[in-house]
C-alpha cells in the first residue's frame, strides 16, 4: 500500500517529521499537494471531502481506509507498523512521550514569531515576538535541549537507548536543524552544553537511509514555516 | 496495582485530564503530592529522582516499573489497558488524535493569559494577553469547537461514535468546563452554534461513574492554572 501524505507545499512544517520517518523507513508514499501543477486548492478540497475521521489540520496520512491526523499520532502508527519504534509497549510509549515533548517545543518555536495570532502578519506582532523570542532563547532552549541531553547516554546514543535509531531521533534532528536555522547565534552559544544532542544531529545528517532523500531536492528548505530566520529574534 | 499520579497540588491543570479517566474508570490511584502535609518539594524531589524514563514535566504516572509522561500518552496507555478507548487500532488512534487536538487548544487557552512567558506574571504581559485573548475568543474557539461539533452525530453522541464514552469525551468535557470558567461571556454567545458539544458537557457532568468524584471534594476548582477568570480577557 502506498500512503498519501497531505501537507502544505513549500514549507517543511510539521509534515517534515512524518516525511523523514517515511523516507528513512523506505516506506512508499505520495504527496498529491506537491504534484506538478497542484496548488493549495488540491489540499483544501481533500480536507473538505467527506471522511469518517476528518483531520483538524494537516499533516494527515491516508492509509487505505484510514485517515490519521496529528503528527505524533501518525508517527505512532508508522513506528509500530514499520519497525521505526521499539517493539515493547514501554518503549513505544516512551518514544511517543518524547515526540510529544518535541511537539511542545515546535509549537513554542512557532510562537516566537507569532505570539499573538497565527493568522496575522509577523510585522503586526514584532514587538511581542521580540519579547517572546528572548524568553525562548534564554529559558526554553536550555530547558528542552538540556532535557534531551540528559537522556542521551553519550555521543553515539539514540533516544530510545537501542542500537538503531527510532522515529523520535529523526524528529530531534529536525528540531535541532530548525533551531540552527532560526537561532544560529543562540545555538552556537549553547552548543557546548549539549554535545550529545548536537552529535545526534550530525549522525542523522549522515544516516545512510536518508542520503537519497537529502540529495533528491525533495527536502524543502526552511523559510516561511515554523522555523524562520528573523535576525532580530536571534541573539547569542 | 495502584498507580501513582504526580501533579502539582492546588490546580486542576493537565493532571485533571488523567484524573477524570482514572476516576470514571474506577481505577485505583494515589496522588502523593496531595497527601496531607505534602508541599511542592514532594513532587520536585520525585521529579529529580533517578529513573529510566524521566518526564519533562508533570503530569506523570508511575505504573509499576514504568513512568509515563505527557497527558495524551498517559491516556493512550490507560485507554487501552482499562477499556476507556475503542478496541480497534483505528479507534484508538482516532481517540488519540482528538486528545492531541484538545491538547493544542489547552495550550492556546493557557497562552491567552501568558502569551510572552509562562514564568513571568500575568501583570507583566497584560497588554499582549488582551490581544491574544481576542484572537482566541473570535477565531480559535469557533474553529476548535466547530470541529468537535461536526464530529458529534447528535446530542447523544460520543466522539468515538460508540454507545459508551471514551477518555476523550471526558477531556472534551473538561476543556469546555475550563472555557466556561475562563470565557463565560464568549461561551454564552457561541453556545447555540455548538449544541452537541454543550450536550456532551452536560452528559459527562451527569455521568454516574463520576458522581462520587464530583461530590468528594477532590475535584479542584479552576483558579490559577490553565483556565483563569480574568474578566478583561473575556467578551461576548
Amino acid at each position: 500500500m502506498t500512503y498519501d501524505l497531505w501537507y502544505w507545499d513549500g514549507i517543511p512544517g510539521r509534515g517534515e517529521f512524518v516525511r523523514l520517518a517515511l523516507e528513512a523507513g523506505g516506506i512508499p508514499y505520495r504527496e498529491r499537494a506537491r504534484d506538478p501543477g497542484a496548488d493549495e486548492s488540491v489540499l483544501i478540497n481533500d480536507m473538505q471531502s467527506a471522511r469518517k475521521h476528518p483531520p483538524f489540520a494537516p499533516p494527515y496520512l491516508v492509509a487505505g481506509k484510514m485517515t490519521l491526523g496529528q503528527t505524533a499520532n501518525i508517527l505512532l502508527f508508522l513506528g509500530e507498523k514499520h519497525g521505526l519504534a521499539p517493539e515493547s509497549l514501554e518503549g513505544r510509549l516512551w518514544v511517543n512521550q518524547l515526540q510529544l515533548t518535541i511537539a511542545d517545543m515546535v509549537a513554542e518555536a512557532h510562537d516566537t514569531h507569532h505570539p499573538i495570532s497565527a493568522s496575522d502578519y509577523y510585522e503586526d506582532q514584532k514587538e511581542e515576538a521580540a519579547r517572546r523570542a528572548k524568553v525562548f532563547r534564554e529559558e526554553r532552549i536550555p530547558k528542552f535541549l538540556g532535557y534531551f541531553e540528559r537522556l542521551l547516554d553519550g555521543p553515539q546514543a539514540w533516544l530510545a537507548g537501542g542500537a538503531k535509531w527510532t522515529y523520535v531521533d529523526l524528529s530531534l534532528y529536525h528540531l535541532v536543524d530548525g533551531l540552527l536555522f532560526a537561532f544560529p547565534k543562540r545555538m552556537a552559544t549553547v552548543a557546548a552544553h549539549f554535545p550529545n544532542v548536537f552529535a545526534l544531529h550530525e549522525r542523522v545528517t549522515a544516516l545512510p537511509e536518508l542520503q537519497a532523500y537529502f540529495s533528491s531536492g525533495r527536502r524543502l528548505p526552511f523559510g516561511e514555516g515554523i522555523f524562520r530566520q528573523y535576525r532580530e529574534l536571534d541573539a547569542a
